[in-house]
């Protein structure tokens, strides 16, 4: 049995350093008494948004093609990348990515994944071959997993059949409620499968329906929306509502939805979101990397709406770089400082770092994000020795890990009671890099 | 003699295979053949701006005082902090954030400095204590060091004095250039001394012309400009301009001048400062955490301007995350993609590494910035085993540099030929970090 070594624990109410945990053989927590005189333990951070393949191709998109170069052209160039991808590309990169997320302290991943089948858009003899890689991978590596596969049926509002660059991603419904009822049979403590809707535009909305009817009653629903200037117009053109809108117009939204990005909104959906109790996916980096825009925080909080970070398309693996930047848009957006603080603290990284926890047990079907008895036993411990650290209030040690610079200050990480990373370095680092760079340079290769 | 292990310099016109340099003993680069066979090698980042002592006090400013938070309120929590500075603690604190500058590719530092004097106001004995400080600080860690002694007069446009919490920042024309005078016989390969005025507000103009008259004609000026909104306002209503309007009106800008921040500007003063040959000092980090605004870099650039990047309150210290950020508010703004991109290349990595690198002499007075005969020999060696390089194209190694992650990719950094960080690790990292704990314990003991 492991037990957490540390004298202080993050909990929704902050830190204490009157309790303890140990894991018992399930990988769950036990309360037990606190020995530790050191170190600070935090719940391992949720990651709500994953398309692992494209983590090979970050920084492969940052190369004017035209100047209206836009989330659009960024999509032509993702395109021509998942089409190189095989099941042991995908394997490969995954395992890398998911063992560079532990190291930087996200123990949870929600792999949203629509690259299903082969180049030529039929399926693999293992229709879930795709699935089962990144299954593998997230095992490889120890990160807990929970698997999305994506439902993506048309090329726009109108119905239009998927183009040839999106003929890998495609289901009908059937099909994909086979596929999900497969992966349901291979669930975990490690794993739970939940349902992906690709977008509005993407799955018609009797498609959409069918598929909800048949979905067990714990499945978590992402869904990707209102990211795009574009899209909200084109959803208003043919659904004849903004898609937030439309969404809390059509299906019982509640907190088994994520919605992913929800960037653009007007006051009754930022409203509508905070009431059904709907988890909005916030993919800070990645919405700063596409150009989409800034999601309304401080109204959001002010509605008291759930929500959490994931780094999408992984142009960064951080959560503190999440977190940071989610703020710093605000305050750039508003010319104030400390936009996110809630009548719990004044601080912001603790208002943070509340806000994204809380959102672990909903998006993920885990009960992660928050060290209690019968928890996952999934931790991360803070290198006090850090000169980031020294003499620090115990009131300002989130503010210092997140708004206090660049080295990551994640020291062990701990996933079921098994420790993956210690000393800041995941246990198989340097095989799953060197698999990871034969694979790149095939896929590079011309 | 130390030579750069490196078959790819990056140059002016891009990655060069052909070229190497070797350091001769005045720490000068000279030319020779290559001879290795992998690794990259950049020129050292200049930093442009910095606030040595502020490193301190990263992330305890993230809490709200009250609903209105801004720049302003920060500033008082900066005064607090300030007060409690001694020589001795700016050394050890300077000493670490210099550590940690070079470990991110950061080889020489523009040090803003205006914390003079005892926390009475009065001069110490030696009344360049302070700077005394900052210089062995940049010795003992092997930076290269531009000090900039500010002159700081007056509390506002009006003319005000200093209040009691500014007073160890103050100077009289007369004492600011003795000590101006005094730092210059100090000066070295390694040490240039320039000017700095705080900002429009804290130097009346008379002031600032008598300065100017008396300055040696290679001294860098550097002044804070066009931070803030309340900035910009106060100027128009007591000097009849916009402080880069009167600025432009009122000296001879040159390109001896660093504006730094210039975040609020008419579109005659982009095109003003970019034909003056100035260079603008952009803190991405800082201007995000203190919810400047963003600066109008597209504009800029088809200006032509010329600009580098800070690290200034030291949030940050990492000239990847100024670069990218820098680049994701133009995106977020505009709502496009690859703004910063320039006729000599269409990756965004490039502009930004070629502008920021193209600043190095005029705003630090050193010759930096760029490989070739005769300059500095400060360089910096790319970990091409990561695996964010793995099968990479010489076209997109920059891009995959400043846009895939959050690993520092610095293997090595060498400053005037002398390798200072090695794997990743300043040479005397934990001596430095052991007694910047020390200090910090005590600085925040009560």
């Amino acid at each position: 049995m492991t037990t957490i070594d540390a004298a202080m624990l993050w909990t929704p109410a902050g830190w204490r350093a009157d309790a303890g945990f140990t894991a018992d053989v399930s990988g769950r927590l036990r309360a037990t008494a606190s020995s530790a005189s050191k170190h600070w333990a935090v719940p391992g951070i949720p990651n709500l948004h994953s398309h692992a393949f494209q983590r090979a191709m970050a920084g492969l998109a940052e190369r004017q093609t035209n100047p209206e170069d836009s989330f659009w052209t960024w999509r032509e160039t993702m395109y021509r990348f998942a089409s190189r991808m095989t099941p042991d590309s995908v394997h490969a990169v995954a395992a890398q990515l998911y063992a560079e997320m532990l190291e930087a302290g996200y123990t949870t991943v929600c792999e949203f994944h629509y690259l299903h089948h082969a180049p030529d858009g039929r399926p693999y003899a293992d229709p879930a071959a795709m699935s089962h890689a990144l299954i593998a991978a997230a095992q490889e590596t120890g990160i807990r997993l929970t698997l999305l596969p994506v439902l993506y049926m048309s090329g726009g509002f109108d119905g239009r059949a998927l183009s040839e660059r999106q003929r890998r991603f495609g289901h009908d419904t059937e099909a994909f409620l086979r596929l999900l009822d497969g992966l349901r049979r291979e669930e975990s403590d490690m794993l739970r499968v939940g349902c992906a809707f690709h977008s509005l535009r993407a799955v018609p909305a009797e498609a959409m329906h069918a598929v909800l009817a048949a979905l067990p009653a714990d499945a978590p629903i992402h869904i990707h929306i209102a990211e795009q200037i574009g899209e909200v117009q084109d959803c208003i053109a043919l659904r004849g509502a903004r898609p937030v809108e439309w969404l809390l117009g059509h299906a019982e939204v509640d907190p088994r939805w994520i919605l992913v990005h929800a960037t653009h909104l007007t006051p009754a959906e930022v409203q509508g979101i905070a009431t059904s109790g709907a988890t909005v996916a916030i993919c800070t980096t990645t919405e700063g990397n596409l150009g989409d825009g800034l999601f309304p925080l401080r109204d959001y909080l002010d509605a008291g709406g759930a929500w959490g970070v994931g780094s999408d398309s992984h142009i960064s693996v951080s959560p503190v770089e999440e977190l940071r930047w989610l703020e710093y848009g605000q305050r750039l957006m508003t010319r104030h400082r400390n936009i996110a603080v809630q009548p719990e603290s004044s601080s912001v990284g603790e208002t943070l770092l509340r806000g994204t926890l809380a959102s672990g047990e909903n998006a993920t079907g885990h009960a992660v994000g928050v060290l209690r008895e019968g928890a996952c036993a999934d931790w991360i411990t803070l290198d006090d020795e850090a000169p980031q650290f020294a003499g620090v209030h115990t009131d300002d040690a989130i503010d210092r890990w997140i708004f206090s610079g660049n080295r990551n200050l994640v020291r062990e990480v701990h996933v079921a009671g098994r420790r993956v990373v210690a000393d800041g370095r995941h246990h198989v680092r340097d095989a799953i890099a060197t698999r990871y760079r034969d694979t790149l340079k095939t896929l590079l290769s011309d």
